[in-house]
């Protein structure tokens, strides 16, 4: 039973339909194929507006070049300080911008606008301080927690009268999304945010992320950037054909929706033991649980894979419980029976 | 007609089946799956002797980071002046690595000791002069050409002999080995190269490229570089079934023996032809012929795909055939008809 | 009257004599000249054993080339979150280095080993967080504090045995050692300071700092990277004579031990008046006072310059007042005197 | 007798008088001193126009960040093979632009034209070459020489006509300007440049070059990237007061002529002498010379400093007699006699 990463799992279904039927015949390589061209088109229906998409293999560099498009490398991107591009990318986006990251918390995985007011007024404007050139919201947050429509709305005010970017992580987008219950364009530029690494791979996919600009001009530099990180993919075709499958009949949102429901479901048998904490709000497909050490060590030896997240304090941990678009349901309710033994 | 490039194909069979074979319940992520893991056994194997081998998706990713590894940024590379690092990655090996490359010229698109000698004369040693520290072979060449295990010896001999570490280019190693009908471990290591980029994804791989050091100490850095490069798939799992497909049975090699036959067998058609004459030494998958403009886009009209290589001059062109494991048989008879037309 | 900075004055007497005195005839550029080849003789003496020495301009190339020495492009250096390398460089260190910088705080402008452990435990030492190397100590810190010898061997002992080298920003170290009352060996490597920023411009040069490395191993690469940042001075003899001056007769000791003196008396003059409270030790050549923003005002006003160091709350504002080697002593008494007023 | 370098020699006498007349009293640090406000309106009185002006301490450090205000990280700049920013400064421009550096060569020290349109179209275009942005004319050449109003203008309207910025390396502009007998506005930006090395070391300072940018768009972002580099002096004042001695009555201009004068009659006086060469146009202050590896060694012998710039060959070596301001006047003679022996 594997909770530790909704990295985990393989592949949906129809995204090895669509990437076998991408393999006809011969097409001109580095993106200059049928399907890329046409994924254009798909991300403007979805965003309902004009859009600039470009198609990488991970996260992490979906971020780092989206990133290093909007800020100098005298630049300062505010972010949370638990964020994945401040922890977890081995320093990727400031290898990609040269920007230095400044971290911010606000408690729930979240930053808000004061936080943000905050970390500013430490960068004195002056020459010897990095110049703040983006804020990066984590959608849904490393706490699984998701920005509403109006945070977004109240951080990117803020952002743009100082001169910010705006850029969205979503690596988790699918997951955000399906707890959000509004459109992408209303989750996004809408409410003002420029680039967003739109997640395809947590939702189902190979290897398959696209980095979605919302105005063309901050993506001039994107594909000379992308080309330099060595992201360009020779076949592109496998690439986007993952894409317009995950966008199909909204299979990406669809996707999103399972994991966050068993998430739920997982949240729910869980609280209804005494001995046992949820953590932080379950909005999306992860549920941080707090429990003796001891219940943690049996469930293990009982073969569920799990992270801890907090380090263990009086005897006391707490774990991350993570949900994929693949996740047997049978492995939510086992797990909910080794957590009552 | 698709002569344009060895990209221009999609992917083999035994590779689609082994990456759904892949797709069997869950893997520990970023490559601490079983498959992943066994990779290693798999290229000491073809190498006969201790390897340390990394999946990564791209070529450029392959080549910028073995180079990152054996350069430090005031460094200096030296490399032909044709070669794909130079030319082709928009300076990709420069951002990973810091350093500079060095072009070297001694026709039919490889250098030699020589050209080695004088380039190194050029840089002063002093600290004003970037510090030479790698030579980069691209085997085969960008005009097709192999380097004899001899050549690669001396190249070596002179490298090592001047503090010089010496990395190799196999975007298109498989059609290299399969003109030079050694063993891998003859055609490297043995005769003095310390990297190597195993080049899969134009042997008919979806995308996947691995990094072979035979000294494990020059590979100490590799794993946190490619993390900051963003080349670590989550779903490592899904690369190194590509690379485990290609090794078995030598199907790399095949891959590569076939095309090489199908340009043997085109060289030999157009030779035959009065009005055009062939470039360069056809001892892989690419053919340079040199023939009137007007030959050339009556032959485009017709419905073949190929690039210009060198520019036109006094109403003769030189352009790329390039043939792939993929090109169907017909269509270099076809080609060949459209030539003496 | 200037408190400002302790960069408003300009140069000591001493050193005009000795850089004129370096005008004489030719000498060999790029620090292949006499005073620069006996600048290591000077510092040896200094520190009591073999060091490499490196003269620069300024303190944040200083920093920011003695870091990139100790740390790869995906290491962490650890550091106080308001140190200048961290808030005052505009990312140099990053710049020259690749690293990321890790903030700690414990009060008193100083960090403690615990702060250091809980900043380790952040950095997972998995491939995706960066890697801690190095730990950079302020002394004098920002706020004017001096870490004991004991500290930095407390700081020194945790860090090696967790593989970081240590760095010492000294762009202060005049101030520092003239407050510790021991020998220069005592501070630094003795207690584990592997290398040195050891500052002159704020001492009393024109334009000279000297980066100091106690291991010459960790000096491999810093010429190469001195030059390729920039720093190389053609006419290096008059930066070394800057530094030989300061040496002769301990005048940088002289030059703290006086900025110190002053700062002190200013110090016990503000003390005794109810409305400000000192907040801070004062150890070296700054005093941070807390008192009404008003009377702040009413300082300026009547002519004194200084800096808001943290921001104004409930009418009452905490000021830098900065002494330098050669702050007028009735600038000293005439502040306190306003201050009174 | 030192011909070895143009650095060998220490400071003219009015830069003394000016550095030392600027240490009255204190001023603010970092450029915010008025001698460094005053000297903006030295340069535009000079060049006729509105410019902006940063001081930097190195040649190196000022070209690095003049085409790092010009160009992209995946850009490409334009040179000559032999310039000093290919050459001689150890990847400093790539260092602080990411920029590629392509070298061309027409003779003479110079590149013309031609060069450029055979330089560009090597550069496809495509998103896998580097993408060319600025071209860098070393003003005098490294061979001495001197490229006319005219040059400048081809150059310059090729250039934009391509997109690409115009930088003028110049070290020794002091010199070339001496040469060409114009003023320094048509010699710049009237014929095209836009952004301006103005060296003042060679020209008898201590350590000062001054970037001008003739367009102040460019300079958006210098001085982040001169703070960055750690090439922000805290004392600027003196860094100004020397450019501000040397543009008093025109005093670069005399050092440059001076030099240049001394160059001509020393290649006059070699000139006469039978077995030995004048190997490149003598227009500044570097004679090259091309005479017997034996009488070469007789003269070092005999006390004469200078480089071998061409290796040997046929017993006969080219060596770079090299003139400075201070050069004085009887070692001209002496060497000549010393070459006639």
């Amino acid at each position: 039973m594997n909770f530790a990463s909704d990295n985990a799992y393989g592949v949906l279904p129809e995204i090895w339909t669509a990437i076998a039927a991408a393999d006809r015949g011969m097409a001109i390589a580095y993106g200059n194929d049928a399907l890329t061209k046409n994924l254009k088109a798909r991300f403007c229906d979805l965003f309902e507006r004009d859009v600039t998409v470009f198609p990488v293999f991970t996260g992490t560099a979906a971020n780092a070049l989206a990133l290093a498009c909007v800020t100098p490398p005298y630049g300062a991107v505010l972010c949370h300080r638990d964020s994945h591009i401040m922890t977890s990318e081995c320093g990727a986006p400031e290898f990609y911008s040269g920007a230095k990251l400044i971290g911010m918390d606000s408690g729930d995985g979240k930053f808000t606008p004061d936080a943000m007011t905050e970390a500013l007024s430490g960068l004195d404007g002056s020459v010897h301080s990095v110049q703040p050139r983006a804020v990066s919201i984590s959608q849904a947050s490393e706490l699984g927690t998701v920005y509403s429509v109006s945070e977004i709305g109240a951080i990117s005010a803020l952002a743009h009268a100082r001169g910010l970017k705006v850029h969205m992580d979503g690596a988790r987008f699918a997951n955000a999304m399906a707890h959000l219950k509004t459109s992408p364009a209303e989750a996004t530029w809408k409410c003002g945010v420029d680039v967003l690494s739109f997640g395809a791979t947590k939702a189902g996919a190979l290897a398959a992320e696209a980095v979605v600009f919302f105005d063309p001009k901050d993506a001039a530099e994107f594909e000379y950037r992308r080309k330099r990180g060595g992201h360009l993919a020779s076949k592109m075709r496998f690439v986007s054909a993952q894409l317009e499958a995950l966008l199909e009949k909204d299979l990406w949102l669809a996707s999103g929706a399972r994991s966050n429901t068993l998430a739920t479901r997982l949240a729910d048998g869980l609280k209804a033991i005494n001995s046992i904490e949820i953590a932080a709000p379950v909005e999306t497909n992860m549920v941080f649980a707090r429990l003796s050490v001891e219940k943690a060590q049996k469930m293990r030896a009982a073969g569920a894979q799990f992270h801890d997240w907090f380090p263990a304090r009086d005897g006391k941990v707490t774990v991350r419980l993570a949900l994929a678009f693949a996740t047997p349901e049978e492995d939510v309710a086992k797990l909910i029976e080794l957590a009552k033994s």
